[in-house]
């Protein structure tokens, strides 16, 4: 629910409505403070429950219109936030115009192979490094990484690079520890609707990357990232890697399209990982060329000096050669295209009258309104 | 790697055997003892691994022959066990034969509607009562579950009606809570490659029902069912509720062979959930007796007094009334088909020369051999 | 647009409803005469042309309500015609309560074969003899039939044996080549939507075998089948036969609810093809079986005596022993059910206000209305 | 199956291995000529008949090698011919680089607009006017298209702006007819399988369109290539147009993947539809872009005045307007990636030993072999 208050409304009449929602058990968010201060109610209720609160609230003073959120999430959408979200980490601020590479093996291996591999992807241009400590594994009898070894061995390249680490967390009671070491927390596709998990990483200050289940929708990606977001961590990036479909030439399909509609959808960021989605090496230069064009944010490849020898998911990484070649060209490609998303950002529709509305603040505002 | 022992071994024979596996840190297992002795190894090696393995134990004395296992899952393989796997809940031996039907809400949403539900499904002639108290949710706004209460109200109704109670658990955390209360632990299909809860329930005592995910085939449902198996609960119960397809007039597809390849892949107790699969009420019945002419070893069914009024999964729910006409239907089906699949079973082929292997016994044994 | 008269209009009413359709190209067809004459007009129309239309019509003497269809099929719908469509077929009624199996190789390899194997499973008990003729292939390279060769193989075989035959029809020029010799005309999954095929067979008086595509929603399959019926070829029957998903482990998914699903929507037969659908002898059975608890008018399934020579999907053909087992046990599912089904149909919701309708009678007619 | 002849062969000794070959009624193919004859055979034999030949041929004078075909298509593949495939319509070669852009709306409604789209969409940089004369729908009741009267007047809309034009062939009896108007004869994603069809225009002069099946794998795309190119019409064009998926936001899922895997294994040029793809004109933009970042040899776009009035598909139609500002940005992503895609094709491993073979040539030729 979205409460659109008068353009002469009083701070405590903000206060009021704020106080008559809390009444009630809600949680009310400011949406915005300027031009209009917009007031949003995430919980879900029920028809009747939202009947007797059009009525108590929609004759306080100073409530303009009360209108529905547009869809299911929430603080992950446009309506809520119309303005890009921006993820500092490092020196690279992702979401912001250019294209983040997160690039690594698919897991850490040893202290020297991480090392190396970061060494070469980062005088490549890349700016994360990528590496599994904690693997998911179809098969319990499989390799499942090196586990806090694995960790330490990211921190120490990180350390000699400078490149900040993304690296995946796959219990609740493993947050502590990843994080101590991560500086954005993967949560896998297999654990996408694990919502013990989403609500942990939400508990903490850390960026987190989002994958999209293999066979989740878009809408339910959202709805993963909201429950992110509903802990309070608004540092939520998307990712695409590849939905299940009856092709069998590619691991996965990528679903391209994923780019502008999430977009479209969300402020949020969105990268894309040609990676695991095809899961053949030869495809991946071309997928990843066409995320670019197609507006993300960023790309996750896998790279590793001798992918025949990798200990998993060797068939779709890069060699560090081909890694080293393909980046000059993700800069064309994103330097061919950066203008054409930024202008068409200025065009989208809201549901408020008046003007976009502004960043979410978390603290009580109520801008440019008398009193 | 499995193990043929020759006819004439001796009981120590096996026992260098199992030792020298133990030295490099391997687990075996004993398949068989009778008619011959047959040791299983379900550690992942490398190809070098398993060669030097081989050129050690194809020396020893007693060994006949060394075969790599067939399948990926190993634990759940028939190779492992070719007697179909019993489960006893109360006075229903799953998998014995008949059709075990598991009925009740999707919610546990009062006290008194559970109690209610149980007594009208256990007079239909019902087994098992379900019902959700920690419910998984796209949303994060969504009813969660009535949690703890929710297990109250279940063992109440238990008490009264003397009908076992299956419910999903969500956490690893709270994997002791809901064993306090429930027979069987339900493993939902988006937590179905959740790898650090399947080991959790694993390493509990109760009957697992694990649910295929949306996306999931059927070799990764056997994969995790493995998980399960691997930490030494042997008592899991595979459970078929539809897929993801493009086909929209329908919530899932039900994949309805995956009952006879599952039978035929393993020795697990296969249930079907057609209430899930379909998501409309009326397909329901002709779903659900499908399911139990392809041999299904059960039903887990959606029952609710007033489905319209259902907090959740209303419009897939039957009516108590539509419930006590299925039962008889779903008795005449089974009977039908009941000797149909027992003959059949014993065709299988098996891997070893001369018998099929006996049921898996845990502690060390040497048949009818010499020693 | 659906047209209800009055209980007591006169027949010059329905007569001027009629003209005055027809003036405006319309081709209205009677739905019902009795205890209501009720109109249908199937055309698309714009919502400007719906809206003149109702202005005129609603005004005119012993019109009592005009309303929309309820769905994009017209003829195929149970709301156009709410019998069942029963289709004759040498001694067989497709559609009036019991199993029609149609049983036969996947291609006519030989007079010989044809024989034999018609009169193998005419002796089990088939009622319709399969085999093709003209076979469809991926490949330009691959054998592709024995083209009118085998269908005069197959005739010999259905006069010795008296059963009806049905094969597939793969090109408009064909069709009265095949229709010639053939009791059915098969539209194989790759043509659903076909249409110059589907209305080439939809001007002949053959009931016509309409395959569900390999990714075809259950509307398109109603919908292709409305091509056929909108030629003026009331007697198609319908086939399940498995889709495309991403489960790798059978060729295709049988979607089982698709029988009760095309039994609520449509009027016309059901038959399930499980030997496509799956690609695997061993899992046949048991689908068949499903296929009957669910409510199939009828199955389709491929025999071979030596299936491992057959010179198309061997795989998946049923030897004659396993055939000559397996159809005692489909009557015995098809008796345990029958009178479910049956029940059941007496059941369904109408949107008519008094009684369903009667069948579709192509002459004009008032039922008991005076004058 | 491919005969690799020797360095030093004599004209003769090639002679002999055709006639050898044809009096097998085989049709055997001249796939190479220089720096070494190579010969193809593409019809399926069965083993036997594999190992009668080779016993035959391997001793005849001249024959160096004989190899499988390694894929099932084989003049589609790049086994059978190296070289890319270059399409001449008009003055654009379709696939030696650049970017072609075919532009139109889905169905030619009227003379006048069908000249006024094709007099913008030719200003605004678009090679070739699309638009459908011919549809094929869904339901038999919807509006499918003008005819003949539709060929008309895209053949005025071609005289006037120079324009070369694509539309579809529904039926094997209207080929001629539309190969009268056509420059190039598009088979829909429906008809993709309608082998008759294919055949039909694999027998003209004309390039042929050909769309990939909702429900079809990349193989069966090149298998129904296969079809066309195995009549003697070379000239074929892939084209990636989505297929099913479970996600219900966009109509289909755009493949991405397609365009390089299409380009690894064939030598054929492949064109992008993201309109039909994707179904929502807001999503195409970054999908066309996409595409030519993948390395995709054209687009195929859906462009209307006024789409909100459009007979069909305006949801998914570019305003003049849009796609006049996406012409620029399509010439500035192909610009930052031509010579990526020009360098790799240099990189593919062929089966023959000393150099790539040189491109098909119909008459019989014995490059530069002594004799």
């Amino acid at each position: 629910m979205v409460i659109l208050m008068t353009a002469d409304c009083l701070k405590k009449d903000v206060a009021h409505v704020l106080a008559a929602l809390k009444e009630r058990r809600l949680e009310p968010r400011i949406i915005s403070t300027a031009p209009r201060t917009v007031l949003g109610v995430v919980e879900e209720m029920s028809r009747g429950q939202v009947e007797d609160l059009k009525q108590v609230i929609s004759v306080m003073p100073g409530v303009e219109a009360i209108e529905p959120f547009g869809a299911s999430w929430k603080l992950a959408s446009r309506i809520f936030r119309s303005e890009r979200t921006t993820i500092l980490v490092g020196r690279q601020a992702i979401g912001q115009g250019g294209v983040t590479v997160m690039a690594g093996p698919c897991a850490v291996e040893s202290r020297e192979s991480i090392i190396q591999i970061a060494q070469a992807v980062q005088a490549a241009g890349a700016h994360v490094l990528r590496g599994g400590a904690f693997k998911p594994r179809t098969s319990p009898y499989s390799f499942r990484g090196l586990g806090r070894d694995g960790l330490e061995y990211l921190a120490e390249a990180s350390r000699l690079t400078g490149l900040p680490v993304v690296t995946e967390v796959l219990t609740p009671e493993d947050v502590p520890l990843v994080a101590e070491y991560a500086d954005i927390l993967q949560i896998g596709a297999r654990n996408m609707q694990n919502f013990a998990l989403l609500e942990a990483v939400g508990r903490t200050d850390k960026p987190v990357f989002l994958k999209r289940g293999l066979m989740s929708t878009i809408k339910e990606l959202l709805m993963s990232a909201e429950y992110i977001l509903a802990k309070g961590n608004s540092q939520v990036i998307l990712c695409e890697r590849g939905i299940r479909t009856f092709e069998t030439e590619t691991r996965n399909t990528l679903d391209i399209s994923a780019v502008p509609l999430l977009k479209q959808l969300s402020h949020l960021p969105v990268i894309v990982d040609p990676s695991h989605a095809l899961g053949k090496r030869e495809l991946v230069p071309a997928a990843a060329l066409a995320a670019v064009a197609a507006g993300a944010d960023g790309l996750m490849i896998e790279v590793h000096p001798h992918p025949e020898k990798a200990l998993s998911d060797g068939r779709q990484s890069l060699t560090l050669e081909d890694f080293d070649r393909l980046m000059p060209r993700i800069a064309q490609v994103a330097r061919a295209v950066s203008d054409f998303y930024s202008e068409d950002s200025g065009k989208l529709n809201h549901i408020l009258p008046t003007a976009p509305p502004k960043t979410f603040s978390p603290g009580l505002a109520c801008g440019p309104n008398r009193g």
